[in-house]
């Protein structure tokens, strides 16, 4: 166990007079959490706090040594990755907040499997880096700006070279999976004066449907789901190739891997998009590698059937130095680090403590897992 | 005279049939301004147009074969840099529309000091290509993504070095100078979830005062001026300072080229910038390079008062090869182009449109030149 200092480590005779204990098993040092947890007390005047540093290595979690004691106490568990041995060992837990958009990596657990504990996600916190991604690729595609940067570093100034410029306004963004990093995608382009189409499998016909239920970071995203001038929906080819149709200038590939999205854009796909929009659609990929048929992409990219990509994950991972993938043309390759950010924790703390006040008054709580759905 | 193909030069029958005559002169070949053309023919069924293929040579205007009868019909011309010889040659003329943001360049022309004829600029048309590249550059520098794009230069996969981003929700943005550049520079950094705060020479106490009274491309900008949480005004010193005190971490620089503007960013002021925000202010300069002591400036990043600057304009331009600059860290240098966009001929268009419907309705003429002001 890795006590943290000032002040954190409550005495237990405070807790036993009833202060509730939250649990933090997270995988960052002191001071990565330090404001976090000042939050979570700032919020709870009458919560105790034990924080361990979890580490994740050679692919498998640590052991952490929490002890008996402390699990019979835990009112709330805050994790990334770890959990508690058995569900007898945490009687007391009300609430397990996950540090991570899903809960896949813990779906054999039998907390996951046999218990009634509610599991939430920390879905939503990858809203805004990941969309500042979509957003700074499509740019430095759209305004030539590698040569720019290129030609700085041979000390050129050389004004032709940036006289490429295609800018946003009045341009399309086509959002594949309209989900808190789409939505926070489309609420940036519209600010920049683009058309916003949205594509769920799902369809949001009613107002109440096109709301965002998951958590949001206050002041982004499309809360109400308001912004998508058209909402497409459907789970068979033919509802993706009419939103494909669009004359779609920016795609947004957001949807998670399933077998149905395996390879959803191959060939056809790009052939379609060249078609609807022959000053060539850009791609972005943020979710999956295997979304995308790699080996028709380099294709298309060879025929400038699309205009470019930009992918920050690849098929596979990490993408090897002799891959093809490496040399196509109009490509921008980053390494699965778009949901990267300091402020990630404090903003997996906030969910904590909306889902502990949501706990505490009887409210909805935000992300709950839905065992059946795996989600 | 270069008449355009396509229809576009109406039968002078028509013109005296009561067709007013527009004359365009404009450095643009006929493809890049065809659409632009069409837009005002459409807006106006009894308008003729005459278009003239301008040039600027060797730092002049290369004289355009505009006949006597032409000139004497002219109701509106359509210009960006060129001008009849004297005012006696367009007795007909209403309106004459720049396709440039300022007029400066033709001050001395007795069109200008001379004649009452409404001039008007076609301020508003840069806002949004070049806010992108204030937003692109932000981004670029707080996502490390120079980095990563070297790195995939060398078919690298390395995930730790995209973990430095700092994202942009809850940053404070801070413009110096909101006119339309900055007003949708605004617009995009609140969708990104920061916070704005703006400076202007002259006070915006009412609402009145904040609106954008100039041309605005519709669905950007910041039209009735709230988006700002603060407004800092004043031509003191020390109202400058005062606002450079505010935690700032991205400053955008877009005031003109005055002398009160002229190094008005020196050692104290990225002194006080470093005082104030210690992480470290990000400066991106689309004005004018003379707006900042470049050499004070090169201090201020090797010492690390700033994280960095982004610049579109140096001191002088082109920026020689031996410049120091161009050694100076964190820094990014384009050559003048943020205000490059393949639609800048349209959107002028729609300007002279607009302005053609005010003039005939008696409204209020958008963007008319004060000539005692200068702008």
């Amino acid at each position: 166990m890795v006590a943290m200092g000032g002040g954190l480590d409550l005495p237990s005779r405070e807790a036993e007079n009833g202060k509730e204990l939250v649990v933090c098993a997270l995988p960052w040092p002191e001071e990565k959490v330090e404001s976090g947890i000042k939050a979570l007390k700032e919020a709870f005047r009458d919560v105790e706090v034990k924080y361990f540093h979890t580490k994740f290595a050679n692919g498998k979690v640590e052991p952490v040594d929490v002890s008996d004691d402390i699990l019979q106490r835990t009112a709330y568990l805050a994790t990334l990755f770890w959990l508690p041995p058995s569900v007898s060992s945490i009687p007391s837990t009300k609430l397990i907040q996950f540090f991570s958009a899903g809960t896949n990596h813990i779906a054999q657990h039998p907390i996951y499997t046999d218990s009634k504990i509610p599991l939430c996600s920390a879905n939503g916190i990858h809203g805004p880096q990941i969309a500042e991604w979509v957003i700074m690729m499509d740019l430095v595609h759209s305004h030539g700006y590698t040569k720019l940067y290129d030609a700085q570093k041979r000390k050129e100034w050389d004004q032709k070279m940036g006289m490429t410029v295609s800018d946003r306004v009045g341009k399309r963004v086509g959002i594949l999976g309209y989900g808190s990093i789409g939505r926070q995608v489309a609420h940036v382009a519209k600010a920049m004066g683009m058309d916003v189409i949205a594509y769920t499998a799902s369809p949001r016909k009613t107002a109440e449907s096109k709301h965002d239920n998951g958590y949001i970071v206050p002041g982004t995203g499309d809360p109400e789901g308001t912004i998508p001038s058209t909402w497409y929906s459907g789970t068979t080819k033919e509802d993706v190739h009419n939103f494909l149709e669009q004359e779609i200038d920016l795609l947004v590939v957001a949807v998670p891997l399933t077998k149905t999205t395996t390879h959803l854009l191959s060939t056809p796909e790009f052939e379609l998009l060249h078609k609807s929009n022959p000053r060539g659609t850009y791609i972005t990929n943020i979710a999956r590698g295997q979304i995308i048929d790699q080996k028709a992409l380099i294709t298309a990219l060879e025929k400038g059937h699309i205009s470019g990509a930009a992918l920050d994950v690849t098929d596979p991972e990490p993408l090897p130095k002799d891959d093809p993938l490496w040399d196509a043309p109009n490509v921008l390759i980053t390494p699965h680090v778009s949901g990267s950010t300091d402020v990630y924790a404090d903003r997996a703390f906030q969910v904590l403590i909306e889902n502990m006040k949501k706990e505490k008054s009887g409210g909805k709580l935000i992300n709950e897992i839905d065992r059946e759905r795996g989600y």
